[in-house]
């Protein structure tokens, strides 16, 4: 098969919006669209609509172009069993066969995992991790995901929910998480929402002058943190370089873990830049054994982020086994 | 090729000791024996030795059986390159080119590792983890070692390094690792010198009384205590528990990054059973997300222990590319 004519649908599924794009090999979108998630009260309502959507634009893709599959991202997504189960942002409840109602109403083959396992996916085939065969991919955002390949292959666990390394404890008895009520996750700290609380305790525990006083604590929110953090306030400075003293930290265990050749880095929370990454770097190589260190990069996500989870979803599409 | 005709050699080489064993597809050893590691002052010499012991031991074999390959579990050991390097339990220095050396001097293919990749393939070949394509085996013995299954290959990483969880920090700025200086490392407190540490420090905490009290601090080793644990001595047995504790949530942690079907255990740490165990899964789980809960096997080695490294050693062979 000509790689060239073959295209491939990503659809990244959130709680709000769902996005969509057709993508050829080299990672450009050549159309894409979207949905709102939310107005759809059943699942089958909701693939109704993608149907009508993607029907015209899957038919007209070219006449000499075909669309091989369909590779969707979605929270809690399982790669084996091609269901959503339980997501806490979705209303659909329970357990949804989603690549069974996909693959039956498009009559395309399709495969389905978790958002930060497609953003891997995306990473390596089309961005900051083409041609490595062992990284691992971070995603900073409202939680803390993750994806890990290791050997070339993407890790999916005996059952299908590897990599969720943002739930792993990092402060033993620590920040109970506000979802899980686990103490001292990763995501607990790591997160936006966790940088907010880590600024909110910073302005609690000392007397230092700061921009956010100026604000009630219901106003902080991880936007604000970032402005002040940029602007050169000290107390939103203080919060990003103990989230990367944290962060340092857990990257230091996921290091010794699978030995990565990289690890890559997405999501709104490293628009800090050196604010985060330099104590992260630091602490980082600081609890690492001697023979790993100064020797895994450190790497920012090399996709667009409004594309990213498309393009993640789509790459599922070129790893689907014949 | 008939299975049943091909043999392999296993070697463990251990600081003190190198044992060897000639071993068939179903994990039997067919003949072994040992030689002193540090009797030989140089790397040649001790391949020497390994020649002159082993091959008359190849070569009578049996007329209708061949001889596969060499498998080699090592500290330090190296998968892609070959090497031992920097180990700090052998008195040959740098780095050294294990199965370049081997395979020149014996005319046969081999593979090295580090050993507790090698038992983790032993498991797998012929132990606990048979048909498995996803575990985690821990090895808790003097020191605190790891070998990681995932999609039925063992995690080498980009570097031939992975699998250090050992080093993994459980207690940041906890106790302080007698050999790599880190702190609140998982092998600082679940190897069998972080349990003698624990119940010292237990000892000068309290006041409980307790057989351990009996002796001088020097006096007091694993041994010991567990000799005073399986007697129902109260600090002996807090030991155990505490240790049990951490390596429960560590085990979450390892849980959380691979999902494994199960996490084989082996080494003289788990002899104290329930005393240990007990408290590991109770920890283990109380640290899960819920959809890992109650799903993940915790199992003990089915290789006997005087053979694993050798039986680990030779299923490398098994493993060897064609």
């Amino acid at each position: 098969m000509d790689l060239s004519k073959e295209l491939a649908v990503g659809i990244d599924i959130g709680g709000t919006n769902t996005k969509w794009g057709l993508v050829n090999h080299r990672g450009a979108i050549v159309q894409k669209g979207e949905l709102k998630t939310d107005s759809f009260p059943t699942i089958e309502s909701f693939i109704d609509a993608l149907h009508e959507t993607l029907m015209p634009v899957i038919d007209t893709a070219g006449d000499d172009k075909v669309v091989k599959g369909i590779g969707i991202g979605a929270p809690n997504g399982n790669y084996y069993k091609g269901t959503i189960e339980y997501a806490p942002n979705l209303h659909w409840k329970g357990i949804i066969h989603l690549t069974d109602l996909v693959t039956k109403r498009f009559n395309l083959p399709s495969s389905l995992t978790n958002d930060a396992n497609a953003a891997a996916v995306g990473e390596m085939m089309y961005g900051a991790a083409r041609g490595m065969r062992d990284f691992i991919m971070i995603t900073l955002g409202t939680g803390v995901g993750s994806g890990i390949v290791a050997n070339g292959q993407l890790i999916y666990g005996h059952d299908g929910f590897a990599g969720e390394l943002g739930h792993t404890t990092i402060r033993p008895g620590g920040r109970k998480h506000w979802g899980t009520g686990m103490l001292g996750s990763l995501e607990a700290y790591c997160s936006a929402t966790g940088i907010v609380f880590t600024a909110k305790e910073l302005l609690h525990n000392s007397t230092e002058e700061s921009t956010l006083r100026n604000y009630s604590l219901d106003e902080i929110d991880a936007k604000r943190v970032f402005d002040c953090a940029i602007q050169g306030d000290k107390i939103a400075a203080e919060a990003y370089r103990f989230t990367g003293e944290i962060l340092g930290e857990a990257l230091a265990n996921f290091i010794m873990f699978s030995s990565p050749e990289a690890i890559v880095l997405f999501g709104g929370v490293i628009k800090a830049g050196d604010l985060i990454m330099q104590p992260t770097k630091e602490h980082m190589e600081r609890n690492l054994l001697p023979i790993f260190q100064n020797k895994i990069k450190l790497v920012f996500s090399e996709l667009k982020e409004a594309d990213a989870a498309i393009l993640g979803a789509s790459a599922l599409v070129w790893e689907m086994r014949e």
